[in-house]
């Protein structure tokens, strides 16, 4: 196991609903310095885990250990933390509790505060989700947060995001073997065509034209093998119910849902003191950078970046050197700023 | 009934199976004027029937009836034409034969001369599956098309639309009351499915963000009942079977795979003899505007008019005046040439 465990004991949701014996998964990076001041949390995207955040972190980056402490942290529901997946009947499989945006990032706060003794962050940063984590952080504990840097994701989910979604999500629970979340065995029919639907949402319609899929990293002779090969196998590995929890996590994304903000999420974007670089991706068809746009014209201190390219959404993902270069590049800019 | 019908007896069709007794649907608008010279073709799209091509036609519109003789010929496979859901055993259901672009507008030219004995085309013209048909036409007929106007259509089907359609298959095949197409009820799971996996794709981030389905012609409250009233009914008066027929058709779409072409995609638009004006939507999401240019940039007499605004691909649907008045001025302007 190359992950700590803290355990969370029974967490009151902003639902009133309780998760019970909680626990939240995370791993760290570097060593926290003398007085507590170099830390960087960066929190996971849809189904990823903590090691699938590791591309950005290294020698020589921005994110690097040698430098800095930063903290992983599994979101709840993502298979690692606790999630439908693992954890004990009753709250199990479809029985989990619903989970927001500020649920996650008030037990990631415990987890700084409560194990580390930490009382400011550096950055926080995320992609996608966890890009939607991150403004969740900057609204929730203004005075904590120096700096962030949300990329391919938004403060709210849209409603043509929700619609996207509900694709998703229909993908898994049309298939009888679902069961109403109640399966023995994964729902493996709906898991592959939950890879198919979104393989033309995660990446552009000129990453297609281009045929990239035939390149590095990916390096597929046909499009039919990219999508059993990558997109099924992607989705044939998570659990359904999984999925499902951090899909409405997702769809209720919504940073003026925190307390205070009567569901004003300008309100809420407006009370954001961390100065923030915003990075959508040029061609992401689910976070187009026009919502972003929108976002920075009500931040106090932010800066639009577009990362440039036909990667999509999965500019933030990191398959494309280039992307990454670009998105290191920024964190850089924003860490020495 | 409201449409005629031409009978075409056995169909060898494009792979090399037959078509038996088969039967194109059609209607006519106007009347056909003595030297046969006053003809326009106007194809269906997916799952469309003739009378969803009426709002393009009518009194004072390009589409004149009092000017013009408009065929619109029903789609093999959409339900009133020769499809899965007419067809007697054995060659129902499932069994129905594969049909091409090509193998339509060689039955749609029959009923053309055959029927009306005309030579000479002033326009075809189509939306969607129907600028595929519209294209196939000019490249099939380059002698007897004058004038063709696709819009938020192509010439071939993009990897990308081809991804985004194995979502639309996915959803319905995924549901088990498909039963491999030997259903006796439709498989209304997948029916809904496919509504909530097509809502993303039909129209636009914008259209979503500005929350036009709350506004004329739609009038819902919630997105929610949007989903339901407008996606999950459109697709449940559908049939599952003629909807992968069809699906089929679009993905195969290539004018290139015209005899004679050596699946040259570029050789075949070379040879398109029509003027042509041809008509992506700004943020179509399958048939953007970017492949339609490349398209144009291989035709000899063709010009690029993208149709401004948030709509989509469903800014060819005839639901959006501005989108219509555009269209129908285009018509117009290519009609007088």
């Amino acid at each position: 196991m190359d992950y700590e465990l803290f355990p969370l004991g029974d967490v009151r949701l902003s639902t009133g609903q309780t998760l019970r014996d909680a626990t939240l998964a995370y791993k760290t990076y570097g060593t926290l310095n003398e007085d507590r001041s170099n830390a960087i949390v960066y929190p996971t995207w849809y189904s990823g885990q903590h090691y699938d955040n590791e591309w950005l972190i290294g020698e020589g980056m921005a994110l690097d250990p040698a430098k800095y402490f930063i903290i992983v942290p599994n979101m709840l529901g993502n298979g690692l933390s606790s999630s439908p997946s693992n954890t004990p009947p009753p709250h199990n499989g479809p029985r989990f509790p619903d989970v927001t945006f500020y649920d996650q990032v008030r037990q990631q706060h415990r987890l700084v505060t409560e194990r580390f003794g930490i009382e400011t962050l550096e950055l926080v940063t995320g992609w996608s989700m966890g890009a939607g984590q991150t403004y969740q952080w900057a609204v929730t504990f203004p005075d904590m947060v120096k700096r962030i840097m949300p990329f391919c994701g938004s403060s709210k989910t849209s409603e043509h995001n929700i619609v996207f979604l509900e694709g998703v999500k229909h993908a898994i629970i049309t298939d009888a073997a679902w069961q109403d979340g109640m399966y023995e065995k994964q729902p493996v029919k709906g898991l592959r065509a939950v890879g198919r639907v979104y393989a033309g949402w995660g990446l552009s319609q000129a990453f297609y034209w281009q045929q990239l899929y035939k390149r590095d990293p990916f390096d597929f002779a046909t499009l039919e093998d990219f999508l059993v090969g990558f997109w099924e196998g992607f989705f044939l590995a998570k659990d359904a119910n999984n999925l499902l929890t951090m899909l409405w996590t997702w769809q209720q994304g919504d940073i003026g849902k925190t307390p205070g903000f009567d569901g004003d999420q300008v309100k809420a974007l407006a009370s954001i003191r961390a100065k923030a670089i915003v990075m959508p991706a040029e061609k992401d068809l689910y976070f187009p950078p026009e919502d972003e746009e929108f976002a920075v014209s009500h931040m106090p201190n932010a800066e639009l970046r577009v990362i440039p390219g036909v990667w999509g959404h999965f500019a933030g993902g990191g398959a494309n050197p280039a992307d990454t270069a670009f998105i290191d590049a920024a964190l850089k800019e924003l860490l020495d700023s």
